[in-house]
C-alpha cells in the first residue's frame, strides 16, 4: 500500500505530499471554453465546475462517469449524555436501512448513477465521551483514518462523502469551535431535532469538550473531538486528493471533519467543492471561514452525503456541457467578436 | 382540439378555467412523508417539491420519467436598434445548433433524460419595433400562444419552457417594467453582454417601449412588448396547468414572458417552480415579485432553458426520495417519536 498508516506522523507526511492541480488540463479547459457556442460566462458556475473538474481529474475533457459514494456509520459516546433527539441505536438501523435500499442516499445514488458504500465503523464501540477523555485513542484514530483511506478505487472520478452517526453533530459543532474560537452556541444547531432543554444541554456539552482540548493541533482535535466516521471521512478526503478524485463535501458533519485537514497544511482542501449549505447554522459559518461558497442550498440537513449526491447531477451536468457543446466553428454560428 | 383559441378572449376564457391543486394527491404526500427514515423536515426543499409534483400532477407518488423541455425561438424588431451585442441571425444559427444537438440545452437534456424539442417561430419575420408599435399583431399572437398551447403531451410528467432569441432580454425587461412600474434601468441588464454606451441604449429602448404601451391589460403587454417565443411560452405553461403537467420556469425571459398571466389571473402560475436565478439583476427582483423562490443558484445567464433542465435533476431526486424510500416500520427503524 503506497498510503499505509501506523501513527499520526504518517498522517501529516501525506498532507505533506498532495499533489496540486494540473496546470496542463486547466491550461486545455481555458483553451476550450471561449470555443463553446455560448456568450462567455453564460453557464454561471457550470463554467467553473467543469474547470474544477479537469484540474483535479488531471485530464481534459473532465468526466462523471464513475461517481463514487462513500457513507461511513460510527457511534459516539456524547450520545448518552442526551444530545440528540433519536436514540443511538438508530446508526446500526440505519446502516440496515442503506444495505436495503430504502435510505435517502439510496434513492439519490439510482437517481444520479453513483456507486454506493457504506462502511461502519465499530458501531458497537462509541467513542469515549469527548467531555472526560479523548473520543478515540491514536490507535482508534489511525485505524479510522485508514478505513477511509482504503475506501476509494482509484478509478473514481467524482467522490461523494458522507456519514451517519446518531450524536454527531455535537463533534461537527466542537471541531470548528475548537479551531477557530467563538461560542459554543454559534456553531451548535438542532441535528435530528433538538429544542429547548435538550439542545441547551447539547450547547454545553460542545462547549466542555472544547474546554478539555482546545488548543491541540488540528488533527489532534480531530482525534479528541471527532469520532470514527469524522476521521474516515478526512482519510477518504485525502485518499481522494492523492489519487487525483475531486470530492464533493456534503453537510455540517462532514465539512467539520474535513476542516483539520485544512487548518493542518492550508490548501488541503482545494480539490474539494461545498456540494451544498445545510440548514445548520453553523454550516454556514464553517464554509465561509474555509471560503467555500455551497453549491446548493436548499435547506437539506440529513448528512448520509445526500446533499452532494444532489450536487453529483449538477457536476454532470457541467462536465457534459463543456466536453459535448459544439464550437462556434463547428455549428456555423457567428461568436459577436 | 379542447383549447381551440382564435383570439385574446378565448385566451382570457382559458385561463378563468385553469384547475386547481389535486388536493387528494396532495394529502397522500402528508400522510406519507411522516413515515419515511428521515428526520421531519431534512431533506428540505426536496420535501416541498415532491408535495408540489404531486399536487400539480394530480397523482400520488409523483413521477419525473417523462420530462420534456419546449425550447421556442424568435426574432425581434428591436434587435436592429443595437441591444444585443450578437448580431440577430445567431437565432437561426442556434436553432440549426439544438437541431445538430450541440448546444448546452442539448448536453442538460442528455444528462437527465429530458426529450427535447425546439420550436422556431417564423425567424424570418421579426416582430415590429415596439418603441413604434405593438410588437405582434393580435392574429400573429394568438398563432404564437397556440404554438405554446400545442406543444405540449398530455403525458408528459414535468415541463421546461425555455426560448433563443438575439434581442429578447429587452422585452424580456419591458414587460415586468410595464406590469409593476419602477425605472427600466432596475429592469434592464447586460444579455448577452452589452455594456457601457450600448447598455444605455438597451435601456433607453425599454423605457420608450414601456412610455408607449405602459396601462394596457397584462395580456395586451404581451402582445405589445413581448415577442413570439415569450408568447409562445405563455402558451406552453397554459397548456401544462390545463393538463396537469408542472413547469419548470427557466430565467428572466421565460419568468417574464410568464408574468403577464399571473397578473391577468392570480394564481395562473401556482403550477410553476422557479428553476433557478438568472446572473440578469431584473430576474431576482421579478421572482420577488411573483414570490417565487428560486430553487438553484448558479449564476447562469443562458436561456434555452438551460437553468430549468438542470433543476430537473434535482426534481427527480425529490419525486425518487419520496416515492423510493422505505418508512419507519419498513426498515425497522425507530423513528425517536
Amino acid at each position: 500500500m503506497p498510503n499505509a498508516i501506523s501513527g499520526m506522523n504518517d498522517i501529516l507526511g501525506l498532507l505533506e505530499r498532495l499533489p496540486g492541480a494540473d496546470t496542463a488540463a486547466d491550461a486545455a479547459w481555458a483553451s476550450r471554453d471561449p470555443l463553446l457556442t455560448k456568450p462567455p460566462g453564460a453557464l454561471g458556475r457550470l463554467e467553473a465546475i467543469s474547470r474544477w473538474l479537469c484540474a483535479w481529474q488531471g485530464r481534459h475533457p473532465p468526466t462523471v462517469a464513475r461517481p463514487r459514494a462513500r457513507i461511513f456509520a460510527g457511534n459516539h459516546g456524547v450520545a448518552a449524555l442526551g444530545v440528540s433527539a433519536v436514540p443511538a441505536e438508530v446508526t446500526v438501523q440505519m446502516v440496515a436501512n442503506f444495505a436495503g435500499g430504502g435510505a435517502a442516499i439510496n434513492q439519490l445514488c439510482r437517481t444520479f448513477g453513483i456507486e454506493l458504500a457504506v462502511i461502519p465503523l465499530d458501531l458497537d464501540r462509541p467513542t469515549a465521551d469527548f467531555t472526560r477523555a479523548p473520543a478515540l485513542t491514536e490507535a482508534e484514530f489511525v485505524a479510522a483514518f485508514r478505513a477511509g483511506l482504503d475506501s476509494v478505487p482509484a478509478d473514481t472520478d467524482l467522490l461523494v462523502v458522507g456519514e451517519m452517526g446518531i450524536g454527531n453533530t455535537t463533534p461537527a459543532a466542537a471541531l470548528p469551535c475548537a479551531l477557530y474560537g467563538g461560542e459554543a452556541a454559534a456553531w451548535t444547531g438542532r441535528g435530528t431535532g433538538v429544542e429547548g432543554r435538550a439542545l441547551a444541554r447539547k450547547t454545553e456539552v460542545v462547549a466542555a469538550g472544547v474546554a478539555l482540548h482546545r488548543g491541540q493541533p488540528p488533527l489532534e482535535l480531530l482525534r479528541r473531538l471527532g469520532g470514527r466516521e469524522l476521521v474516515a471521512m478526512a482519510g477518504a478526503v485525502v485518499a481522494a486528493r492523492l489519487a487525483r478524485v475531486p470530492v464533493l463535501l456534503d453537510g455540517y458533519v462532514c465539512t467539520a471533519a474535513a476542516a483539520p485537514l485544512e487548518a493542518a497544511m492550508p490548501g488541503a482542501l482545494d480539490h474539494c467543492l461545498a456540494a451544498h449549505c445545510s440548514a445548520e447554522p453553523g454550516h454556514r459559518r464553517l464554509l465561509e471561514r474555509l471560503g467555500k461558497a455551497p453549491l446548493l442550498d436548499l435547506g437539506m440537513r440529513l448528512g448520509e452525503g445526500s446533499g452532494a449526491a444532489l450536487a453529483v447531477g449538477v457536476a454532470k451536468a457541467a462536465a457534459a456541457c463543456h466536453a459535448g457543446m459544439a464550437t462556434f466553428g463547428e455549428a456555423g454560428v457567428s461568436d459577436g467578436g
